[in-house]
């Protein structure tokens, strides 16, 4: 039962999109929607379960350090913004099944409980992801928690208000790496477990970590690597340690920083697709396996470029990038999502981190024969004020020279190169032409021979 | 008359290897050289004019500008050390004749003027370029200079000690822009004259330019747009003023920047081919079109990417990859240049400015059918403290979508995402496939949209 379709006439009926989703692909999806499309050829219904839409949960972090003074400013447009751009954002609701057959969706009102079933013409998927949470003992108690939401952040704010002074951070990948240091900011001690045994041990091979692990125990944390998280010592039902294989750490405000898993429980209730990589399974344009069905972001499968494989990554780019693509495809365009690479950045005080493609240790695991090269440059020419230093892991491929990934742990202007290995890799290009492009020079910028040629010509070097 | 070959018994006789221009283009060839041959294999002599060999031109400004301390720390290696490396650094001797028949060159002793012939096998012009200094009345005043050595920046130091107040720059490129920095670092009223009706005008579209005149002038700079420069007034042979179409500018110390012209003197005597753009001729291995005879560096024509046109592109970057790819065949390696996009960076204060490819002006020279699109952003999140604009133009060509080139003007970390754009350009890339990349983002680098991403789709939509 679709809402509208097109008459024998020819006279057109208004169509229904609704949208499971409000944040960055289910809005990006409507508002593009909503530009290629009048109201009258296209209604747009979003349910949200939370009461706030499009906020940028990457900003969490830095709210949580004083860095970004005011919650609000993470909403990109609230919920009476999209109203006023023409689409019905429905918040506080919750869909709780998707009917392919019939069309329909059941939502419910988590104010009042009430149910609806609404049809639709065009489904789009975006429930996001949630925070890995293990079954561990006591981690229901109050004083642990995640950083997902701008509620979290002001359960954190409430916290230090009652006098939480010891924090520990469950994780150090990105999320780990950013809250611990906003948790220093305020004036926290701050210990961050590990079960690795190096930080950013998921995302980087470990020995681009050993600077990582330097610059936060620099700067005053307790950094615990190889340390298996078992549970929570809790008195009245507060935190008051983490328990960890090698004893006790007492907390006051845990931090859970273990990734996410995607949301695709109504999906595969609905008989969508599901893949091996635990996301909802879509084509380029977005699509599901069922029709009219469409999905994007956190909760689905992307295609990585340089495996082939399905990956999930959860990121706001790719999310607002696939929410785009799919609202021009609903709205008759037509776009392609063209894959990912694994691009990723954070920064630890000074330092940036970044990587692109396949770390050593992933370019194995896929069966790739390759090799890897580390190269120290720094940012600026030798002899100009300031200059730091960097290291670039280049990992290629045996025989073609065919670049693969790269990593980069350094000091200003550090991390963004990362981009340029990104498009190489995009374009798939070999190490020995990278180190011959013509790449800005100036003795602020970089040295004569900028730090990615550098490295490049190290890598083709080795062929 | 070579120095050197094959004898029939197969007993492989020292080849040598002469080298004209002990600066980045030719001391890398004599590295790349030396690294790939033994000195029983390959004997490599270099004449230099000057006493010094591979200082780092591009670093003059910033040592006038007082952020570099010491003259020395521009110089990457000294003769001595090349030297010790195995080459035959002959300072102080100017090549004066190249006879292709007979393979040898004529030096000359500036110190003795003594005079001699050395033979050679393979032989490399890396005779640079000079500045441009038109035929105005009064150029050769003192208090008028060029800043393109050691010894200019040494005149520089010795005039400010005797008290010079006012500064003249003749040229709003590049040079002109970080020298007219430097002087008012240091203290002086300075006045940049500059012919066209905007700063940068011979690199960037003039819209583009807007804001570096007004950053130039909120620095206190007296900019003087649409000036030419007819002469000098001087008094007792010192520079006292430099006259305009519109009345004189009074200044003690006057650095012209206009620019520079490719040595081609030498070779074209030598009946070496000079080519279109005033460079000489070389093949995507820099060889001449003379048997054995090699030329390298600014004094060379590249090929331009984009255009397919030869141009005469003067920098450190093409000087230091083409000596060593030189190097590298004349060692009996086989390594090709890749040709030029014109990237280039610089910034004035905080304000960054870089370009690659072709301008809006230059495509249409090319009779290329370009359009063009500017698009503002922010250098981070918009919540993150201390986001800074920046302004990015594209220019794609219509119908197909091909990027021709990027002009980038903004705050911190504006200037080198220009890298992203060369390496979009090498790989010939169309903007709507630009605007898809995976890109990294996180908020103190970058909006979820990173400006490149933004700025391709922006350019895409226009299609």
């Amino acid at each position: 039962m679709g809402a509208g379709s097109a008459t024998s006439e020819g006279v057109e009926m208004t169509r229904r999109l609704v949208i499971i989703g409000g944040d960055a692909a289910g809005m990006s999806a409507a508002a593009q929607a909503r530009r290629m499309s009048s109201p009258d050829q296209l209604e747009i219904v979003a349910f949200e379960r939370s009461s706030r839409t499009s906020y940028a949960a990457c900003g969490l972090p830095y709210l949580v350090g004083g860095f970004v003074a005011a919650p609000d400013s993470l909403v990109a447009r609230t919920p009476e913004e999209h109203r006023a751009n023409g689409i019905d954002v429905r918040t506080r609701h919750e869909v709780i099944a998707i009917d392919t057959l019939a069309s329909t969706v059941t939502a419910r009102n988590l104010d009042t409980a009430g149910e609806s079933v609404l049809g639709y013409d065009e489904l789009l998927i975006g429930t996001g992801a949630s925070g890995i949470a293990p079954p561990w003992p006591g981690i229901d108690a109050q004083g642990v928690l995640q950083l997902r939401t701008l509620d979290d952040a002001a359960q954190v704010e409430r916290l230090l208000a009652a006098g939480a002074r010891r924090a520990a951070v469950v994780g150090a990948g990105y999320i780990g790496l950013e809250v611990a240091e906003g948790l220093l900011e305020r004036g926290l001690a701050v210990t961050v477990i590990e079960q690795l045994d190096a930080p950013m041990g998921a995302v980087l091979d470990a020995d681009m970590a050993a600077g990582i692990a330097q610059a936060m125990r620099d700067a005053g944390i307790d950094l615990r690597l190889g340390t298996a998280v078992t549970g929570f010592t809790t008195s009245d039902g507060r935190v008051t340690a983490v328990d960890t294989a090698s004893g006790p750490v007492p907390a006051d405000l845990v931090l859970i920083g273990l990734g996410v898993r995607p949301n695709v429980e109504l999906a595969r209730a609905a008989g969508i697709d599901i893949g091996a990589a635990g996301g909802i399974v879509v084509d380029d344009h977005l699509r599901t396996g069922s029709p009219h069905v469409w999905a994007a972001g956190d909760c689905v499968e992307s295609r990585h470029r340089i495996t082939g494989r399905p990956v999930v990554v959860a990121l706001g780019t790719h999310a607002n990038k696939q929410g785009r693509i799919a609202g021009t495809n609903i709205a008759g365009g037509d776009a392609a999502f063209g894959g990912v690479l694994g691009t990723a950045i954070t920064r630890f005080k000074a330092l940036e981190i970044a990587r692109t493609g396949l770390t050593e240790r992933e370019a194995a695991a896929a069966g790739l024969d390759a090799f890897a090269v580390t190269t120290e440059a720094l940012n600026r020419a030798h002899y100009y004020p300031g200059a730091q230093p960097m290291q670039i892991k280049l990992v290629a491929e045996r025989g073609t020279g065919r670049l693969l990934g790269a990593q980069i742990v350094g000091g200003e202007g550090a991390g963004k190169r990362i981009d340029v290995f990104a498009t190489a890799l995009w374009n798939d290009m070999r190490v020995a032409e990278l180190g011959g492009m013509d790449l800005s020079y100036a003795p602020p910028f970089s040295p004569v021979w900028d730090p990615v040629l550098l490295a490049a010509g190290k890598a083709a070097s080795k062929l």
